[in-house]
């Protein structure tokens, strides 16, 4: 898989590309990152990739010219998908990832600054993505999460199938607590069910734990649960 | 403002901490960032981080011990709070990095790994904090939102303090289209009333599309933005 981040700051990723489970996994060619900076893209003497936003208001846009003549730069993968990270665009999300990762040969993401792009933009665009419901100073970031959240999923980057099936976000309820060793740490206790060997009941009570925390955290989680169970009722254990 | 980042991989922030508005605030001491790596606080001859989840199930857990040494080796500002990345968490959201860049001297910023970590490790956490509903490889990504999130807010990182105020979540809305120059741009035209130099009319332009994109991209944002004006009606314009 493909992916062709549009940048001004490029350095900015160098040192998360190389590290841990994303490092790896680029390292083993599972998926490859390409750097485009609109920048190299002006026609200018000074290199102008922003100006002030008509109608009036503080701080800078991204013109469109540089970011278009960056995309067109690019090869064109039959499945493509060409992405602007803006908080006005469709909340990312574990649906998202999975789509993406299971049927796309390139993403081309737009990293937004300044206060953001020319509205024009858009016509390069097949979806506008958004981090969650606050503000940063450049996209960098959220293009960052969406890289990493689509390659985790690309078989070969994490170790067993197993381990994303059985995750967060699979079947829309939160993870259930999780202990490892020792036993007792500073007088905390592992609950005694997890060192039963009972594997049923230990799956009955992960399950528990991940309703009851479900329930109480997130009651929007909870309610689309509770409505997919009513659509797609369960067999009973 | 101080963060303590709690990291396996601290070289994953080199790059990005240099980079864009965030490399300037911490350039000009407008926050600090320290990096701190349980690995450091491990006692074992093989430096052991993590182990396996009682219970069974696939992945490793990080383990308690060099996690509590390593926030213990921290020293303690008065308005502190110790956060856990985990999609277990509450969401981020422009309230939360308001209240933290308001509010608070230190934020303690734990980064997850592998398939989380153990339990207990809530007892020296204040806060658990998600970056959205999805899955990533590390809490690095999520701890970089935050930390720019928050920083951004910082009095002297943002040029101007309107330029902060005008924008996107301040009021609940999305933000309206921008555009800057060239006035035409392969045919498309910035639309006629930004052109206009009537003040009125562009303020009253922008906020109709505020409406109107929330309305139809987030009926979430847009009904709780209903119900506020229910409570706190506006004079009208």
């Amino acid at each position: 898989m493909r992916f062709d981040l549009i940048t001004l700051f490029p350095d900015f990723f160098s040192s998360p590309l190389q590290s841990g489970l994303l490092g790896k996994a680029l390292a083993n060619q599972i998926a490859e990152v390409h750097l485009t900076n609109p920048r190299d893209f002006t026609t200018d003497k000074h290199h102008k990739v922003d100006d002030e936003p008509y109608g009036g208001g503080v701080g800078m846009l991204m013109k469109p010219e540089p970011i278009f003549a960056a995309v067109e730069s690019l090869p064109v993968l039959p499945r493509r998908e060409v992405l602007l990270m803006t908080p006005q665009g469709e909340p990312m999300c574990q649906r998202m990832f999975q789509e993406f990762s299971s049927s796309r040969d390139q993403l081309v993401i737009i990293c937004g600054h300044y206060e953001g792009v020319d509205e024009r933009v858009l016509h390069l665009v097949t979806r506008e993505v958004s981090l969650g419901d606050f503000v940063l100073t450049c996209g960098e970031i959220p293009a960052l999460a969406l890289l990493n959240g689509v390659i985790r999923l690309l078989p070969g980057t994490v170790g067993k199938v197993e381990s994303l099936k059985l995750e967060s976000f699979e079947d829309g309820l939160l993870d259930y607590p999780q202990y490892t060793r020792p036993a007792e740490f500073r007088g905390w206790r592992v609950p005694d069910v997890l060192l039963s060997g009972n594997h049923q009941a230990i799956a009955h009570w992960r399950h528990e734990q991940q309703l009851e925390r479900t329930q109480k955290r997130r009651p929007d989680l909870w309610q689309a649960w509770q409505e997919r169970q009513k659509s797609f009722p369960k067999e009973p254990d």
